[in-house]
């Protein structure tokens, strides 16, 4: 008998015939003797709905209203699917965020979990009943609720699935599991059967939007097997899961992009001890998240220039600090593009092979694609480069590495 | 300076416009020195929404995830509430069922509330926010979400007013007050200054749809002033409160009809102690409420009619429980009638004058309207009637009692 934790995401569950269709699959599951437990995102759309109700209302909506206003969705599902699994003769009852235990730190709209107490998910279990969890929720120390961000339901899982130690936790999505590079893009893309916790985290930080990034740290961090699945078939997924002996001799697993990005630059910024510090300390009060940085030596005026990425969403928010912040140390000025993309390599083998890098500067030049912008880690290569190239360097990308299929 | 509490009900707050608009009305009060709560109901069609989802995935839900589900129209609109009174400039956090502290029983879907602890509540008026609550649900000793019933919301801002010992409670519909009858039926129909708290009950289990007849219930006995007025215009609306001489003087105060009703009649009921608490003891066991009672006395053969109405929805329950009860029991029957209406008198003047039963029987007589069930109390005479004669029946009586506007 395996503890099994099932995440079926918005598109899983975007109206009654597809909840209809989970309960379906869940109870076969139970009645082949496993311990179940579902988590649910929002039905598809709703929470859309709601952050435009909230748009239609204000422009700069409270963050504990947003986050009591958006975990509704996530209520309803729950209550529903419950309802769904009863109709097939499976007991079955919902847990929202509290229910469950899930204590959060107060940052609404991107709370932390703290602990999951799960005592009454337990009994629950013990008494032959498949809980349904409300994802995308906690509660912090006041008891209010708050949201884990968007993918959260992702976070919700795999949270629970560690906490109960469970033997798997599987995400429900409506494709087939990890691609080597988007298959919208890149028509001959592989799905792969396996991935390391590392280059998923890289995937996802890089734009792949199968898994969120925070749900795969809290996997690799409990040792918790991660599945990609798709709700809409029986096909078998990708395994996230630790490295192996066969990932290392794969030199470059995917190729990844993310067009919500917005590149910002301040011009002229006095090379002084501290200024970086005060530039992205404004930037992180106000919680936007940086991504790339980049900062030109330079000697000849004691003055640099510093470049960075935003998600676009937060571009105009972080073009007005920036201002602000610039006028103060007097800079040279500050300069917004909205217009750029960030195209990605990724994989485990890169630790121990040289000239990967190299390989990719030298293709993207041979197809004339400007790079803006550059930044490394072991297992990954990002270039940030105009938001019209990205189809193109994907594909030169995915040809180069030849990760199509065989 | 008055604590004063409004419940806005689901077509005051249909639309973030609506919402909008609520909102200035709120902070206007708020702004003249006064501490405001505000009560919320779902937006119009949220609510019929999620049961609808629910039918689709079930004919039988469980009443415990139905009021997880039915619970969180209110909690999105409490938040989007809580913004836009923020929006104006006024301080304002939203509060869920729980976070009020609203303990009910364990009846699911017609919960009852037990304690209001309100400190949280205390505290944000002291603080000077106006507090926005999610109306019509609580929670009960496991810590699960519970529902009021429909027309809930009424319930909850009565109870918070009481359990603060509000100046007064408006409740915010989209008619100007409470009418001496359905002006749909009655053009010239007159809106009443004052109701008392009796005679609002009566109207309200009658039929009268502006109020639910337990908030009355709970304002009578908490002596909490209730004001029933219009969220689209500044018309002062209708003051229910204790009675008082003038009331007394007036002798028919309204008139009102129910179309949802369904009659059931059990023939010869054999005549021995005990029976009638067999049947209606199985029909409250099923959570039905039964309306008006009659009894035949038979002394020819030793049985009885019994017939009885329940709302037309229960109506299929209560016969298909009937006909089992009755096939045990041995009587000659059971008949359903699904084509039924209550119209009824209301006034507290008619407790001090004589014949105002016989006028109205005379005058639906004269008028040759059939009538097959009467039930008095001191202060409402109703009848049972085809439903086709309702509309003719309302204006006659109208008409008799002199309630027209002057």
């Amino acid at each position: 008998m395996a503890l099994i934790v099932q995440k079926y995401g918005g598109t899983s569950v975007a109206n009654t015939e597809r909840i209809r269709a989970v309960a379906e699959r869940v109870v076969s599951i139970a009645k082949e003797g496993n311990q179940v437990i579902v988590v649910v995102s929002a039905m598809a759309g709703e929470t859309d709905k709601f952050v435009g109700f909230a748009n239609e209302i204000t422009d700069s909506p409270d963050e504990r209203e947003m986050d009591l206003l958006l975990s509704s969705g996530e209520r309803v599902t729950s209550a529903l699917m419950a309802m769904a699994i009863q109709k097939r003769g499976q007991k079955s009852m919902s847990f929202t965020g509290r229910q469950v235990g899930i204590m959060t730190d107060s940052s609404h709209t991107k709370a932390m979990i703290e602990e999951i107490e799960a005592s009454r998910l337990r009994t629950a279990l013990d008494e032959g009943k498949v809980p349904v969890v409300a994802g995308f929720q906690g509660i912090n120390e006041f008891q209010d609720v708050t949201t884990l961000g968007r993918g959260g339901s992702d976070t919700t899982a795999v949270a629970i699935a560690a906490a109960l130690k469970a033997d798997a936790c599987e995400i429900y999505t409506d494709v087939e599991g990890v691609y080597t590079a988007d298959p919208r893009i890149v028509p001959d893309a592989r799905k792969m059967d396996r991935i390391s916790y590392d280059e998923m985290l890289e995937m996802a930080s890089l734009g792949a939007k199968v898994l969120h990034g925070r749900a795969v740290e809290f996997a690799k961090k409990y040792d918790v097997p991660l599945v990609v699945r798709s709700s809409f078939n029986q096909a078998p997924g990708t395994l996230v899961t630790k490295e192996d002996g066969v990932m290392e001799k794969i030199v470059v697993t995917g190729v990844t992009h993310d067009k919500n990005q917005a590149r910002i630059t301040i011009m002229g910024v006095p090379d002084r001890p501290g200024i970086a510090a005060a530039i992205f300390n404004a930037i992180s009060e106000a919680n936007i998240n940086v991504d790339m940085i980049v900062q030109n030596i330079s000697n000849v005026d004691h003055a640099t220039d510093i470049s960075f990425t935003v998600s676009r969403a937060d571009g105009n928010r972080a073009y007005d600090i920036i201002q602000k912040v610039s006028n103060q140390m007097g800079t040279k000025g500050v300069d917004m593009n909205t217009n750029v993309a960030k195209v990605s390599i990724v994989g485990v083998g890169m630790q121990s092979h040289f000239g990967v890098a190299a390989e990719m500067f030298e293709v993207l030049a041979k197809n004339e694609i400007n790079i803006m912008m550059i930044s490394t880690s072991e297992i990954k290569i990002s270039c940030v480069v105009d938001d019209h190239e990205t189809e193109k360097a994907v594909k030169v990308l995915h040809d180069t590495f030849a990760l199509a299929k065989q």
